[in-house]
């Protein structure tokens, strides 16, 4: 399972099997059962997940009490609060496994030494920072740009075994609809 | 001037005169006057700029024909539409200047380079990434949390000297409002 990772670092660095299991050794092997919460509101965070495979959403509670979904993660992403995990702070969020997955965790200490023995881990996540950067500007586009309902538009056309894998409920939640709204728009479609 | 892009890299890494000398051999210095285009929508995004004074913003016409800000960059920060910027695309966005602005470019290919030669640069590029990635996720649950008005109240209290010194139309085009109901929120602020 954990050549799913390093597939991944080959992508961008070259690793051999002896760097890689030195590598994995900064990291645990987690399952996770659906609907299990890997980090909870108020909690300090101080993990980074990998995901082998599964689905992990990160969502906060908002005003009204209603879960607000912010992040998906699936195979071979990356998640955690960056903001809080760099500097060791509590969180505002929660993260949550959607599917039974099986995740790769590393904590921030372990995380820094890490790159101090593998200066080539800097590229790596050089790499992964970057990737993640540029899709939450497109994120952020979209926010300012689409309607709800463009945005889920988007969303089924762009990445339509995003929508089938993930329970509608929660699409609503990452879109910021109600269930039924969503309902309606899924049938007007439909129509 | 260049001194500011040295003291901002041993903020993250160690560094010699002889070393940064060779660094920024890689970068041009621009200067840049008040409402100059340093990018243009449909142009291949080639450039990464790090800001040494001044301040630019990014930006895109939506549908409406209206310039909507996504993102301002003053001293030390580094701005591109990073998307486009990795994969050499043509960009939605423009970039141009708030204030006359002293500025080092680097071409996607000189920064390839550059980190190819000075390793330690994937580490301080790792943190650039890793920090910008940190702050869009929170600027994602603003805008997902935050109705305009309590974004605007969060600016003014988080970034006074920010508020002070962006023209209030850019503000406005910022939040997504029309300077019109900027005023207005400003006046009821007041009273």
């Amino acid at each position: 399972m954990p050549e799913i990772f390093k597939n991944h670092l080959e992508k961008f660095i070259d690793i051999d099997e002896r760097e890689f299991s030195a590598i994995l050794a900064f990291f645990q092997i987690r399952k996770v059962k659906k609907k299990e919460n890997l980090l909870v509101e108020g909690q300090i965070c101080k993990s980074h997940y990998f995901m082998l495979n599964g689905c992990l959403r990160k969502f906060f509670i908002n005003e009204k009490g209603i879960e607000q979904t912010t992040e998906f993660a699936i195979e071979n992403w990356w998640l955690t609060d960056n903001f809080a995990y760099e500097r060791g702070l509590s969180t505002e969020f929660y993260i949550q496994a959607v599917e039974n997955s099986e995740i790769l965790v590393i904590d921030r200490e372990a995380q820094e030494e890490l790159l101090i023995e593998f200066p080539k881990m800097e590229r790596y996540f050089r790499f992964i920072y970057q990737r993640a950067y540029a899709a939450a500007q497109i994120r952020l586009k979209y926010l300012y740009d689409f309607s709800k309902e463009e945005f889920y538009d988007h969303l089924c056309k762009g990445h339509p075994e995003f929508v089938q894998r993930i329970p509608q409920y929660l699409i609503a939640s990452f879109l910021g609809f109600t269930p039924e709204y969503l309902s309606e728009i899924r049938n007007k479609k439909r129509s």
